[in-house]
């Protein structure tokens, strides 16, 4: 991966409400239930806020989205993680740093597409629903969506298009959550001049 | 503090949105960055719901509440804290412990009042504002204060009626932020009969 530099004061007005976060900021190690009650809280809106479950798993997207852009700076600056070589170093970083530092847990990788352009990342426990349990009427929300928004966004920043999707949910009653990674793109238009 | 046990199946679907915490969940240690990007997603959808600051003030109290009613039952379980015998020693509890776990900061206990039913939190660095700008339409923005809400909801559970308020605010060009918390009075009616 390598980092993608220089925000101007333009976008910080524009996304006053997504903190920006200084590499020197003191690093605050905190368990993770206020955050897995704060996520529901947030959930719980957005499903008073849409009509539908579409629209709440399309908007914890987005937010997902917004926050990545914002993470992948912390998580450069915190990691040290240079530029990743190819995809599968790419999954290891997100499974082995970026999760076990965001959420505490570290998933395991699985399920490679023999062209090496997909992998599963598998989350035992996926700490954001800790003992929640969906409601018949909301079977097609995707509760944890933030998560592949948060990852599509962060990737995006280091000029990889990626499309993340949930295949499988303990929420739905599957065994584990298995999210799914696939490889679009190299996004070569944000490469400053004189670098590959 | 006491532990409030017995809540049933009943509440667990009312509120299936705020998920219930085992004690024997996993812990799972984070960094507090994607919390307070989340929080600021939580933020930013509130302001878009309600016309007023007054609302969103309201509201994030509210959930805060309702998250503190279920984070008290974690927080027993994980500290081992037993009963406090006076509110000073729930200041002590509340800053060196609670804070410490969910947020990874402990405030200092400040300005007791003359009874000792009244003290401040002061927090230097609060992980929830890292970096967020008020826009000016959001002057009277109460920004953190969910955790207002969190502090009041928990400890009612604890027998404990508390008025919590943001005095300062580093959000607003104080140099600290401040919480102010009132003992009002011990909440007997909810008391299991024979003790006291």
């Amino acid at each position: 991966m390598s980092r993608q530099a220089g925000r101007g004061t333009e976008s910080k007005k524009m996304y006053w409400y997504l903190p920006f976060i200084s590499p020197s900021a003191s690093m605050h190690l905190m368990n993770s239930e206020l955050f897995t009650l704060t996520y529901g809280a947030l959930v719980t809106q957005l499903c008073k806020d849409y009509e539908n479950d579409e629209d709440v798993n399309k908007q914890l997207d987005k937010m997902g989205y917004n926050i990545g852009v914002r993470l992948i700076e912390d998580f450069l600056a915190r990691s040290n993680v240079g530029r990743c070589h190819d995809f599968r170093e790419t999954a290891d970083v997100i499974a082995k740093i970026a999760f076990k530092m965001y959420l505490g847990i570290t998933p395991s990788i699985t399920n490679w597409s023999p062209g090496g352009d997909e992998f599963s990342l598998i989350l035992e426990n996926n700490p954001l629903v800790d003992f929640v349990e969906l409601p018949d009427n909301h079977s097609t929300l995707i509760y944890s969506n933030l998560l592949c928004g948060v990852l599509r966004g962060a990737l995006e920043m280091v000029q990889m298009a990626v499309d993340v999707k949930f295949v499988q949910d303990t929420l739905k009653g599957d065994s584990v959550t298995e999210i799914r990674m696939k490889f679009i793109r190299r996004i070569e238009d944000n490469l400053p001049a004189g670098e590959e």
